[in-house]
Order: structure tokens, then sequence, then C-alpha cells
């Protein structure tokens, strides 16, 4: 019986634009499409909204935040004028406080894949869910990208396949819809993440046995979950592979159907562990992805924009924070935030040219007062 | 006896280049000079400071804030990122607090006047006491003008010959310093800063007698505090005069002492009150002052500066906030904020060459913690 070889590499992120699963959809029509719900696109949801203008954000991770919670939730931050000391998260909260009165859609766990211009002059937006490959599409008539350094997408070693048995076979996060009663299930990572996972795979599925599979002999957790996975070790529930996973076989017979793992040990041997399921647990790394196609004019792969509508070379589509580039840019909060308020006036400029372009203070005018639903 | 009559009109803000009292003064030595104390001066200060370079701020107001503070201190600001709902001062208090690991000299009522280049190419200020006359100057490496509209100073009508008797004869404040145990004095000012100095003169002196001096017959101010000068008109010790201070009058005798005030009443009589002292209360209004006659660049009323390091035409000469004109620009604090950062970077490029121009983040750089007092 073959079993299918290493042959070409895919990337995790180009996974999208071949999935088959494309389910009925509706078209979610938005003034403004932001994608990245880190600090600058939060900012970026206010200013829109002071302008009059509805949106729909749009980001990978499961929660709003950006690098600031992905990486550093709860370190402080000493240079956000006005708050002396602040942790990412905490900003965070206040941001999110701060945009309530504007309603925004908010698209967790989602990343943006294809871009096309419709008929009307508006953006077409495709985005699929990360977990669940469900498909979301936009009809916006500007978009905001504060995408800071990328989509934070799971990493993976490039498998070939791993595109048909996602969601069923193999999984990025926990895998809760997998049916696991019984069977081998192999966890591939070696940091916290990982090692959770394996305790909790054992304490939720009595009869199932769990291969932990890690390129190294060193594992970072918490002391206490170590002991927890030794003692597991020892009793045969929970075995640890050193090595790195390369291919994952299936059967003519079922080809949608994970049989086993292959891996390259640390002895240099190609061995397969037998497994229906796979959980990738190797944590977060931020991936422009297809961002990087859609023919935004780029300089050091980061967004070449005009500074003073912060627009892309396309019109209709700014871009704010860490992902642009620009003389002088210093990738600080404190400027994302004067890009994406000037990036607002400038699309309200197009998008509502009947309102009037005097500036307007929040302390003094009626308008933005009773769209802050302070009247 | 000739009385000085209207002959030619000088501003209150060219009062210092004529000023005779020079006492003996040291020159501060700085980094930086930072031109107001607003929240775009404070957050310029915090910068710099995260730079490793000295400050000293200077301000015509007797406190911090700026026009947050003296035009709208408790007005709620809506539009501080990550600051929901701010008022004025608590956003001061808050940028007070942020900067004080960098030990900032601060010179409250004061203005700067003249500038000029010394032979080591550092930019010389002289600066005045606002209300003492008293000068300090200032060596400066470079110099940030944060100065938003301007600087408050007191609202007055052009009046020949007021420079002679301020401080001995005229005020713009409360007249502390001046023998006031008998006689008659002269307020000019129809609000409630004008009619609490009243009060307060007549309260601290029982041998005074007060003249209230208004271009109209209404009078803007507490309702108790009305009455109450009310009471003291029918008593006989304040006289209300509804007209324009168009003169100050003094004798051969003793051309720096006031006798009189002239003032055209409101039915086209010109009169003459007898009076030692004139305390003019009739607010602050932001004026450019000297700063307009140091040959920096300007397009409409502003100064004009480069969009990546926010430097005036002036080398060394950098500018932020609301007094900052380019393409694009939005008089908004989040702005501010964002070109304050900007300039700060660009100085200490020139300043501190030798230093890694790569960006540091507070969160984790031990140096930047370690400015911040932090270790």
């Amino acid at each position: 019986m073959p079993m299918t070889g290493k042959t070409k590499r895919a990337s995790w992120t180009n996974w999208f634009a071949d999935h088959p699963y494309h389910p009925a959809q509706t078209v979610l029509e938005t003034d403004a499409l932001v994608i990245g719900a880190g600090p600058i696109g939060l900012w970026t949801v206010f200013e829109l909204g002071l302008q009059g203008l509805t949106c729909e954000v749009v980001d990978t991770l499961d929660e709003a935040g950006g690098q600031c919670v992905a990486l550093y939730a709860d370190k402080p931050i000493y240079d956000i004028p006005g708050l002396p000391v602040v942790s990412g998260s905490d900003l965070t909260q206040s941001l999110l406080q701060q945009i309530k009165p504007f309603h925004a859609g908010f698209h967790f766990g989602h990343q943006v894949s294809a871009l096309s211009r419709l008929e009307d002059g508006r953006w077409h937006v495709q985005a699929h869910g990360v977990h669940t490959g469900k498909a979301q599409s936009f009809a916006a008539r500007s978009i905001f990208i504060a995408a800071g350094v990328g989509a934070f997408v799971p990493k993976s070693p490039k498998l070939d396949g791993v595109e048909a048995l996602q969601g069923q076979h193999v999984f990025f996060q926990y895998p809760d819809s997998a049916p696991l009663t019984a069977g081998k299930v192999c966890v591939l990572g070696g940091e916290q993440a990982a090692v959770s996972c394996v305790l909790q795979l054992i304490r939720e599925h009595p009869a199932l046995t769990v291969t932990l599979i890690h390129r190294r002999n060193v594992l970072k957790a918490q002391e206490a979950d170590l002991s927890r996975l030794s003692a597991l070790q020892s009793s045969g529930r929970v075995e640890f592979v050193i090595g790195q996973v390369s291919a994952l076989l299936t059967s003519d017979a079922a080809p949608h159907a994970l049989r086993a793992v292959q891996v390259d040990t640390s002895e240099g041997n190609l061995i397969h562990i037998d497994a229906h399921t796979l959980v990738i647990q190797q944590g977060l790394s931020p991936k422009l992805g297809p961002l990087a196609d859609w023919g935004l004019a780029m300089a050091r792969k980061q967004l070449s924009v005009d500074l003073e509508t912060f627009s892309t070379s396309q019109s209709g589509i700014y871009a704010m924070g860490d992902i642009v580039q620009y003389p002088g840019k210093r990738k600080l909060i404190v400027s994302g935030f004067h890009e994406a308020t000037q990036a607002a006036f400038a699309a309200a400029a197009v998008l509502r040219p009947e309102q009037s372009q005097v500036l307007q203070y929040t302390t003094s005018s009626a308008l933005l007062q009773k769209r802050l639903g302070l009247t």
C-alpha cells in the first residue's frame, strides 16, 4: 500500500486558496473593513466611528489586542501618552470600551484571502475561519490594513496534504470536534501549549494513547505539568518521540483519513507512528500571508503609504501601524494612532463628501458626541 | 500739566524687547528647550527623556496643560487613545506623572523672546517672567516648539506707556506687590476674574475705593458675587464705569507713576478717573508673539515642518502640535503625540549620533527602563 510521501511543499497560509469547503455565505456590506484588531485596528474603528462610517473587523486571533496580547499581554508598556504604565491587555480593554459606541462587527479567528474590485467600485474581500475553514466575504467601500507584523497563524512544518485533512484529522488547536474515544493521537510541539494539550487529551479520553513529538529533548512547561507527563510516560499512556514530522500518511482506501505520521528522528531514522489525529501546537507566528498578493506597492516587505492620507497604492485601501513603511517610520503604537486617524479622515473625505471637512472636537461637537452615544 | 495721550500703539507682547529690567542671570544649558507645557510639550519631554536628552520647559501660563487647562480644564475629551474619557486637567496630570523620571526644568509664567545662534552652533533663547519681567536665558542644543495656538497672554487694550508702568502701577494679575493701603484702583474687565479682583481688593484693603471699568453694561460672574458688587456700589466703595480705557495718564513730575485712567465712555465722553493702580483682568488670549519673528518658514500663520523629522526651516528647531502646518495636518492631540515622537527621534539622531538608531521598546529595553527609573 503506497504511502503519501514528501512530494511538494504547501504552506499553511495557502490553505484557504485551495480548500474545497465554500458554504453558502452572506456578503457583509460595510463602509470600512478593518484588517487587524490590535490597538491600531481598534483605534481605526474609533476614528471611523467618529466620522460616521460603519466597520467590520477581521483578525486571525481569537481575541482583540494583536501582538500586544499574543506576544506580551501582561508586560508593562510605558510609552502610551497619558498612561504612565499599561499592559497590552489593559490597553486593549480600554480601546474596546472606547469603540463600544460604534458597534463594529468583529470576525475573530478569520483571515482575509482574496481581494477583488466590484463593478460598483467597492472592494470584495474573502475571509475564512482559521479553525473552521468557513468562508465569510465582505463588500467594503474602503479597507484599512492594520495588520501589524502580519496575521498570527499557527507555526507548522510544511506537510503535503494537510489541507485535505485539517478539521477532521489535523488540528491547530485542541481537537474538540474530533472523534477521540480510542486509538492514537500525535501532538506536535515542545512548549506549554503542547504539554497542556497532551494532558487534556489523556484526562478527557481514558481509552486514548498520545504520542508527543518534539524536535528536541527539552520541553518547556510548568514543572507540575512536566511531572504529570513523566508519570503518564511511565504508565505507557504517553510516548515521547524526538524528531521532526515530515509527512502525513493516508491509505488508498481512505485518502482523506490520517493513518500515520512520518517522523525523521533525531537519530536519523524515518519512523511511522500510527495515529488517526495530529494536533499541531507549535505556537503562533506572524505572516503577511495573502495580503502580500494584493498587488499593493511595498518597500522592505511593508506597505508603502502616502504620508497625508495613509493610502496604499490602491485607492480606497489604507494602511497604518507596524505594517507600513515611510521615511522616518517607527514601529510605535503612538505613531499608529496618528496614522489611523489620518486615514480615517482621508476616507471620510471620499466616502462622505457631503460632510463638513471642518475639524470638530469631541469636547464641543454635538455631532461627534451624538455618534459617541453621549446625547 | 500735560497728560500722556494716545500717541503710538505698543502691543503687550512687544513689552519684553523694550523692557529695561535685565538683572544678572545664569544661562541654563540644556539638550532641548521645549516651548509650551501643554500635552504635546509634555509628551515631547517624555520622548526626549527616553532618548536620554535633558530638557528645560518654558510656558507663559502658571501651570502645565496649555489650552487643555486654560480653555477647557474640566471638559471631557473622548479621543485620546486608551482613555475613553478624560478631562484636560487629568490628562495633564497623567502626562506630568509620566515624565517625572526625566526631571525636566519647568519655567512657568515665562515667555520666550529673542533667539540667536551661538558660535558653537547652539541656540540662545531669551525668556522673561510674564509677571516679574525677570529674564532667564537658555543655551540649547535643540528647540522644540509645542506652543499650540500661541502663548496665552493677558488681553489688554493697546495703551501707550504701559511698559514703564507694569509691575508698579499696572498689573495683569491680582496686584499682590502694589502698595494699596489707600487711594483709588481701577479694574478693567467684565467677567468673573475682574469681579473677583474687585471683591478681593475691597476685602483686603478697607481704605481703598475701586472703579470697575467694562465696555458693556453686562457683567458675567457668579450671582452671589454680583450681589456683593451691587451692595458695594450702593455703599460708595465701588464705582462702575461703562467705557473703554484709551490712555494712561502720568504727570511730568512723576512720569513713572500712574495718576489717572482715561476712559472713552459709552456716551461718547472722554473722562479721567483718578487711580494709582490699574489691574487689567480681561482674560487670556493666545498670541504667536515673538516666535513669529524667529525667521522660521511659515504657512497660514503656522510653522512649516518636514513630515519625517518635524524640523522647521532652521536646523535644530523642531515644531509639533497645533502650531505646525503640513498637508493633511489636523489639530488633534493624537497627532501631536506622534509629531513630538518623530521630532525627538530626529533630534537624538543628531545630538546622540553614537547612540544606536535601532528602535527599542519600553516593554523590553533595559536602557529605556533605566531611563524611566525602573531598574
